[in-house]
């Protein structure tokens, strides 16, 4: 019986744990965590994946969504396999004791707490040291992946130091010229952000394509690459959705699978992070249709992780959130249901729909060839009304009009433009993940990944 | 070192776990849970004890709470210490795919889904044998203790069965009328609702009397109890919130160690469900404040059983819920803060200030009795007009301004009067917990309930 063999496995294991070395245990475990230690190898790679925003709701909601909305059994998807347990988001604020991307990111990276808006440094403004650093320290190859301009706070925090989250351009300067050992900080960089690499005031591009980094811009040309050493900017700021791309856009899944194919050609092994950064974007609108779009992006992301690392057997995956956003809730006022139906009946979000509205004007035509379900007339009557709005305003008004017609079609509450403090889940995979079960704190993945890292 | 003990002790236990028997492992693990198995004695006796609409946002806001709000450190309240995982709440029902409290209760009470109203009955109106029935089938001792009526939807699922939640007095006659193995089904039965109980039709109150049980309706009378069957009744339907006590009601905590006092004397063991009942109201009610009272009465009864499996070493707890309710966040319109403080300075609940201002009248006085802060003027002209509205419409629009304030003070958001579909959280301690690791359907507790009462 398989039973008899998995628990003959874990004797071993447990045997083999007991004299072994783990620097991981001596860290110390979760602090709610029942089982930490167990599983006490220390993993040669790390993949460490954050849905930016990523709240519980989302993860039910995708699992809803995934199964259509109504079904006794309710599918797992791929992150429910690996729960482990939460996280704690808190900053280290004098006046926000909500997180912002920035501060928590500094915590899972850096181990510390910190103030909203801080990239990787303390209050004194002193550079606290990144699992990333420490990774390149040990001689392994380092990545960052995300849908957002690659400078962007949650990626910043893992591979530069600013005192501030909006110092775009200082951030990609950190990336280029900030040394470890004298080796370039991070070889393997996908995502959006031209605009603060290719500037008026220095061209980065050309520099990191100086020091033998292949840069790249489009899908294709991102597959094709060979090189140890990668560059890939595809758009000004951060990629389209995924529901919205063209095939010259890359998927999350696709830049990482391309880093850890890239990366893991290093028999040091590597540090890779990847981030579903706008999910976090959506729950900011309050658009249930764009945080879908993004948690499809980041489940296959996490998939192509789980993939190398069932393979591999010597990889962590940990895939987490940094806090929640919208203050999303499945079901609206007074409704037991979160119908995900009209989600499978939209073809692209509410942003795209709204720039081809604006662009075409043809209000039904648009809607007809993106939305399989119909808006009612009045929801016409007031797109139509808000077309005759002056230019600065039209935008935000036909979104809200889309956007409010999915929730009051699909049940969606939202509270707030901003984050809100709710635990949020943890999963992961491979060796050390013992070490993330129960409730931990966001700085103690920081202390987890830095021990992992070190060896 | 204690690693090394630790290690040692473990690697005995899952040897041990290989060459013994173990009925929770045959039921299978939870879908996602990767440490399952691991600790698989079957516990002699169960405490799970169901914070009815006790979603995350509570656990994390109650964390907050204690903690005054601004904390780097955030200590970690008593379930913190035990998170193991998740649970799926949704039904099986045609019309809502966000649960009631009814059908979630039945399905950690039986191990099967059923409609929204459902009490232990399938779709056919079968009764499904549930986890309390199974213990009195083999000899232990049971109990339900509640917040609410005790013939309400989640006690009522434990130990009743009936086509409608509604029927509360079908729930009390069936508590009393049904017998299993000529054995009354639950001897300890602790909460509210005499009304259900104390009727014109019939006396359930006397003819539990005629068969041996005490009754009592304070706390003090269930103190002095020593009798092996109880039933203790102290409200007309449920009781005051915690906040809003007197010395006559007792507390959950007492209610739960009087069950576990009176339960225990057993050498079969015993099976004991506890209900924070009114957290969900709480939540129906957007009332933050009420819902940190409750959490309370809710934290303190579960600290009660931790203590008395640490003793006992024989014993299950498990905590968790049956569902979110209100769609509550932690923060609030944009603002990155939840601030705790305004709680701490109120000394009655929104509920219960209304009453006290309806019956005297006298606003400013009654808000300075029990609440610190000051109401701002507009906040005070608006329940002078609301004192003029017809006397249906005044309890609602005061209690309304009143909850409002709150807030407004401590950037509270809701979404819905009823319930959402977030996953809730799973705690748990003692022998048979690692059956709880990871993500589990509902259905799986009620399986893994029975197979250790078929013991
Ligand atoms: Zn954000
Ligand atoms: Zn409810």
């Amino acid at each position: 019986m398989k039973k008899w063999f998995i628990a003959s496995l874990l004797t071993l294991f447990v045997l083999a744990s007991v004299f072994g070395s783990n620097p991981a245990t001596a860290a110390g475990g979760g602090s709610g965590s029942q089982g930490a230690d167990q599983d006490s190898d220390t993993p040669k790679n790390v993949i460490y994946l954050i849905g930016d925003g990523m709240g519980v709701t989302y993860n039910t909601a995708y699992r809803y969504y995934k199964n259509g909305g109504f079904s006794e059994d309710m599918a797992d998807t791929e992150f429910d396999h690996h729960l482990v347990g939460q996280q704690k988001t808190h900053p280290h604020d004098e006046e926000e004791n909500i997180t912002d991307s920035a501060a928590s990111a500094t915590a899972m990276a850096t181990g510390s707490k910190t103030y909203n808006n801080a990239i990787a440094v303390d209050h004194d403004l002193n550079e606290l040291e990144t699992a990333l650093e420490v990774a390149k320290a040990s001689d392994k190859s380092t990545g960052l992946v995300a849908t957002s301009e690659i400078t962007h706070a949650t990626p910043a925090s893992f591979g530069a130091h600013d005192e501030s989250r909006h110092n775009h351009a200082e951030i990609a300067d950190d990336y280029f010229d900030e040394r470890i050992n004298d080796q370039m900080k991070v070889d393997v960089l996908l995502g959006g952000g031209i605009e603060y690499f290719d500037r008026e005031d220095r061209n980065l591009i050309e520099e990191f394509q100086n020091e033998g980094y292949d840069f790249v811009s489009n899908a294709q040309e991102m597959q094709q690459s060979q090189n140890s050493q990668l560059l890939g900017l595809f758009s000004e700021g951060g990629l389209p959705k995924k529901w919205d791309r063209t095939e010259e856009t890359p998927s999350l899944e696709n830049m990482t699978q391309t880093a850890i194919d890239t990366l893991s050609q290093d028999e040091e092994g590597f540090f890779l992070m990847v981030e579903g950064s706008q999910i976090d974007w959506a729950g900011h609108a309050n658009d249930i249709a764009g945080a879908m779009s993004e948690m499809e992006d980041f489940e296959a992301a996490f998939a192509a992780a789980i993939d190398f690392a069932e393979q591999d057997g010597e990889t962590l995956v940990v895939a987490t959130a940094d806090h929640n956003t919208g203050g999303f809730s499945l079901g609206l006022d007074g409704e037991y249901n979160w119908n995900a139906e009209p989600l499978h009946e939209m073809h692209r979000t509410p942003e795209f729909i709204t720039e081809e509205i604006l662009e075409t004007e043809d209000i039904e035509g648009t809607v007809d060839a993106y939305i399989d379900w119909a808006l009612t007339s009045e929801e016409i009557g007031a797109l139509e009304e808000a077309l005759l709005l002056p230019t600065a305003d039209r935008s935000g008004e036909v979104e809200g009009i889309i956007k409010d017609a999915v929730d009051k079609r699909t049940f969606t509450g939202w509270t707030t433009s901003g984050h809100t403090g709710e635990d949020v889940n943890v999963y992961a995979y491979g060796p050390g993940k013992d070490n993330f079960q129960g409730l931990t704190d966001n700085i103690e993945h920081g202390d987890f990944l830095k021990s992992f890292m070190a060896q």
